[in-house]
């Protein structure tokens, strides 16, 4: 079978349209040739798609289908090709349409028929399946390891801020205080689940195509579970129908990269209020944001606004793979090129995202008198007292009228509740005692709310060191 | 502390704005009650909310908070109000504005002060946000169960049809034949990811939120982890912040319903091709069509394509929650109570489409003869001759040439590769033998793919087998 | 022709499958009649599906397809049947899957014969269209109106707030001090694109579809410009085919809505942001709002959030519609019965939102004190003062670095750029004069943007004035 | 003013940071200067940013805001770096951040203060909108004229067939029979609708918002008309707040975009279906086709096919669009950058697939014999025979049951309807008589459906002229 030598000088590749051409009376014109060929983006496929044709002619020497030389021909030209694209030397060519094209046709330019026989037992069509997902699973291997660094920055801060109280806030109304430390760890907490995320969806990408060929599988006896140990992957694609056809497991990563750059656009959305000089909760390190040549005090989170409008983008690519794939009928199909850019910018935009935050998170300047002046605004340990009178046995419903009056007197006098002084408290209530104030100040409110998941200094540090301890 | 008695006859419930009243000087118009209101969809949450309060109860008077009799007084009241809904004698109304004060109101009518003691430690932010949970678990539960039964009956029905050969197309056009069961088994693949995806997400639906209150935790000595055991819970979410604002779990959950409807989408495209006269593979079951009164012959495949249009709307509502969790600050905003009607919807179109599928499989009738009338159609073999050919040794660009004169040849008379005699063949190449025929049958193609993943008939039982014993 | 009568007793909508039931060997199950029903939702076309069947059978009758008795007859009928609707007296059956089979069945009733000629030359696809084209035409109109109540109102507020100074926000950082009454200008002008894309849909919603029958036209010399005219249609569908088989219409109102809602959004998150007690800039009318029965303080903004959260719905609707209609042939399929829900919704929400916004609007209570404390807080004459320099001759350059120096002096010494004496400014640059202080005070910098489309509150009141004429 | 001349050397762009960095402490780092920078895309509005610049200086001259010596400047400077970008010997520098400060950059380089002066009165929120504004104009323009070829194409074929037969399908059943004629200018109603709703964004598009400078308009008394005039605007935007911060405009654009390539899918989905071989209506040219080397009859619509596909980017882009804007509080926020990738992607989408599409329409080979022959397969003139008897006076019911019948004896004796002699039709229903032929026939069934909007060749040779004469 090593023997087959084609006409010399004989290309395949010259003009892929030769290969039909005695059947089509036209080529494709220039719109058409730049419409349909994908060489433009899916050539960042290129290592993969080097690695993945190694394993291949791995496989086919050690079952006999090429012979070790041909097999170490393709090992010794992949080697070259690899390196001449690491040095911006590769020729890509739009005649050759895609990655894996160029790629063949170079290899056979410099070994020979070894590199047509290469081609042995697949198709493009399991071969860029197999391309994509080598490369999605070392973008998922990086992204959850960002997530992993971001979270420990987060629990780092935390941790210094375990007793720094602001208001927590719903409807931006202040409700009730919280530390700083507590409402880091919260996202410490989303980003955490879109890391186990990415880890479910690894699970799916990591199966192997290859061998699924065009759309039937191959009349050659192929070893599909050696080339799958060898690129690392956990198993094989088990019909070949659906290993050229399916792209979901390109879909759930978006989905999930959807999620992590929600969970980014909330986070960045309260760095953006924070900022705010209403707010000034917070300062971010300069590097992350622009100023005015004029107004040297204004600095604009230029970042985290980017990061949130870009959730947009990552939400849109999700809805196109899913348009993409609705209603297609098996096998493969033309539309299926379409899968490459959406799931490229998708990855690209949340590993340059979480990078930017690692760092940010670090740069973090908290103003803890800010926040709690903020704090002291609104009331915010009423809910204590409240709580406080039904623990020394009022009934609900008075101790919730007690707190109104309480709260209403010091509207009027300008003070917080832990202002006003205990004989002024207990005259709302005669079950009023000295110890009101463990509760009724910042501090007493905080610490009270201790158990799993509460927002007490002495709990935050629990759950911030656990995080440090999961991270490191 | 069971003591507390509120005057008699005065509820918090009678007007839910009289509690403000004081400070407020208007209603709500009746427009925005309606608008503001959930009563109306979140009503079919009751059954989880009721669970969560008994659990919720009992740890009360576990840890000493309640009387053990006014935990029996909720059981009991809880017990009433539940059959009273289930008998549809429960009054909803929309001045209560959601199921939680609606239930709590009526407890309160039932069994007095008992009632409002339900409440301590807890809020609706947290209350509500543990009944979605509990509701999407069961739910999540029947969709596996339900692609299970899909599997199954996707495996049996390949089972039948191991051997039965239809044109593997690509681009709509015939590429290589294919056995009928093969294709089967390519959806069964892609509804066994679709459950896998939901078993993933249920990890991360099944954590107690409750316990979070309004946003930081209680004062209240409270156990969590007792009440996430009674609901059956994998543990409690860690951050109280993060447990009452984020969904991210649904979204996860809409991710993975779009992606099944997709399949679903798939799958109905091709019944509603292979219905089409011109096709004729298959006849669908009579229950899942409908006709015309003056033309007997026509029938509609009104199901697949209902389905295929509900893919729409689940992608949709992936949307919606994605663009509603868009750049929210934490913790809790009235954003968050349009979560419900679009997941609830989601959950319905999946049980509902999935129900409906596995008892249309089971109703397939397949048309062996046109499948293999249309495999013959399309020189389905050629890339077996092909194939036939470089084993023979012949180099690959020879052996291509070759086929492509005999293909052209047949077209010419009107016939197939395998309908040539030997001699014929033979004038092509030299290295042609008898045991050409052995690929260059539909059948000889089919089975010479016999790898995993392959299409052989050989490896589709076997693959249906496997199918069928994960299916038990 | 109207002697035709059929055998009594005899019902073609007793049981609809019946028609064909002697092909069809059983009846569809109970879970696919309610998944391929619409009555449920569709009954709300009710209406204008019987406007359409009077307009078609007053034109059936004028060229003599049925006679006048039977016309007489119809309209009698439709008159009850739309009263008993109207009295909720009306027996809906799912049986009857859907609205048209509903009333038609009910015609026969109340009419016999008559009824059954109704539907001469027309089809439930051509119906359904009409239908639809009718209802959301009158949607169309509704919020027109809205649109322009809730510019009058934004209009009325601007007058008097034409020069109420608040921040002018980039970035959410103090720029430049603008007018209130320019700020809600703002959204005046958005919301007039939003009515403008209303009225641009509206000249594609209102053609006739009815005519194309089932896809191909009618057999019968119907006149269809005849009916256009009866039901207020512009003209009618030039293609049958495209008539039975398009969405587009409603997809563009779909994506017009989303819009709307876009708007309300941002103008959402600004109501929340100034409700906010760091930033106070305003105050709703109670009944927009949600209070806390122990914290009588507490406002949260609940319409606006939740009118925030809507966006998702209407985002979805308009995706769900998308991809309902990706890659769908012609030309009717029952893919098309999912276009209504999301349709049905999203005209709902624009309508309710946008009728509670009309309202709020007008209960919005400015706290011009906060606002003019927040504009002192970020040197937002900054920019004024260096346009000053310029035209005064000091190269750009210098300009810039002179209001540096100034600013920074102010942060020293806590003050605003108007709070430095003269003398003072005059050390950072010779050319400062007495006038300097028209520009270096809020009024003087607002009143210096005096153009069209500036912030001056004389050209406020010019554009508010424009829009209060134009919304009449 | 003309004199203002910064020290020589100093330039403003030599690093933009620096113009803040006495209170910056740091850069910004690489990763974020690249994540921030917007010129590696939004260089491509070079030409329309220099339009739009050069209409600025003209109006600061005539104002006397600037020299004339300085408008000639500009003038002069503009043109130079016009033709170095065309002659792609512009250096782009991502220190420089965007297109702007690119251009702006070296227009000082080149003619040194003036080129300072041209920023007076604007700012780079307004500058980004115009150019924006400028070039989807434009974008505009090109595809509203490539809809017109497209109809124009489509208007050709259709004269060309306006009696050719093929099934008309609903459920991709058999129907009714209808020309091709009609069934393509089915696609022409699309495409005019979709044109009419490009025409309708560009009103809405073409207002200028220069001027509104950072977001509240500038003190130098400039001409906005006079500039809207040049620039051939149809007025300015009445608002400088939602001039810089809104993008409705684009997303409209999107949306339109959508529902062109929604309409392209549908036409792709019927061309892909119409080539493959089992309904073989048609033929695509090669140049639109692949092919394969050893099948040589095989041809891949690739071009339909990718087409579809890129239905999903384009309902991406919108989604992410709309996310985007959703809850972005005024005026202007760094999230706006993120407008431009997906609209640019939009319109280059477009404006290549109707390209394409022009030319394809014009290359589809109909292949009569095979549509007809399926028009034959199902008793498609059914419901003319139907007709017929009711015409003759047979009660609608009896009719439908005598064609039921005649159908059914059909089906035994594998015949069309009209291969049925006069006397076996006649033992069905005595009033059956010799013109019965002229319904049963596919020609008169598809004859008799001529009103406006039906299927008729002589109603199809009117409207497909009335498109040829509208897009002359």
């Amino acid at each position: 079978m090593s023997k087959n030598t084609p006409p010399s000088g004989q290309s395949q590749f010259a003009n892929k349209a030769q290969a039909w051409s005695a059947r089509f009376s036209e080529p494709v014109s220039d719109l058409v040739k730049r419409y349909t060929a994908s060489v433009d983006f899916d050539r960042r496929l290129a290592a993969v798609d080097i690695q993945g044709s190694l394993a291949h002619a791995d496989m086919l020497a050690a079952i006999g289908i090429i012979s070790q030389q041909d097999n170490a021909d393709i090992q010794r030209g992949m080697a070259q090709i690899l390196q001449e694209i690491q040095q911006n030397a590769f020729e890509w060519s739009l005649d050759l349409e895609d990655v894996h094209l160029n790629i063949e046709k170079r290899l056979v330019e410099l070994i020979g028929d070894a590199g047509k026989r290469l081609h042995t037992g697949r198709s493009r069509n399991d071969q860029v399946a197999t391309d994509i997902r080598l490369w999605l699973r070392a973008e998922i291997d990086t992204s959850i390891d960002l997530l992993r660094q971001l979270r420990r920055n987060l629990a780092e801060l935390a941790l210094q801020h375990a007793g720094t109280i602001l208001p927590g806030f719903t409807h931006l109304q202040v409700a009730q205080p919280v530390t700083f430390g507590h409402h880091l760890l919260a996202y410490a907490e989303m980003f955490d689940r879109d890391a186990q995320r990415l880890a479910d969806c690894r699970k799916r990408v990591n199966r192997l195509p290859l061998g699924a060929a065009a759309l039937a599988g191959t009349s050659y006896p192929i070893d599909r579970e050696r080339v799958a140990q060898a690129l690392g992957f956990d198993g094989v694609c088990r019909n070949s129908l659906d290993a050229v056809s399916d792209r979901d497991f390109a879909i759930e990563f978006c989905a999930a990269a959807a999620l992590i750059m929600t969970h980014i656009s909330r986070f960045s959305e309260e760095l953006v209020l924070w900022m705010s000089p209403r707010v000034g909760f917070i300062d971010l390190a300069d590097r992350f944001c622009t100023g005015s040549s004029i107004m040297p005090q204004k600095k604009n989170p230029d970042v985290p606004e980017l990061a949130r409008g870009k959730t947009g983008r990552v939400n849109g690519h999700l809805v196109a793979l899913l348009t993409l794939m609705k209603g297609q009928p098996l096998a493969y199909n033309k539309d299926n090129q379409e899968d490459k850019e959406g799931l490229f910018d998708s990855a690209d935009t949340i590993r340059d995202t979480l990078t930017i935050f690692v760092d940010m998170v670090g740069g973090i300047r908290v103003k803890p008198d800010a926040m709690r002046a903020a704090a002291l605004q609104g009331f915010a340990t009423a809910t204590d007292l409240a709580d406080y009178l039904v623990k020394k046995g009022v009934p609900f419903r008075d101790a919730h009228e007690t707190v109104a009056h309480a709260v209403r007197s010091c509207e009027e006098q300008g003070c917080d509740l832990a202002d006003l002084p205990l004989e002024q408290l207990q005259a709302f209530h005669a079950s009023i005692e000295p110890d009101v104030f463990d509760v009724l100040t910042l501090e007493g409110s905080v610490a009270a709310r201790n158990h799993i998941g509460g927002t007490a200094p002495e709990r935050v540090k629990i759950e911030a060191q656990r995080v440090l301890d999961e991270t490191r």
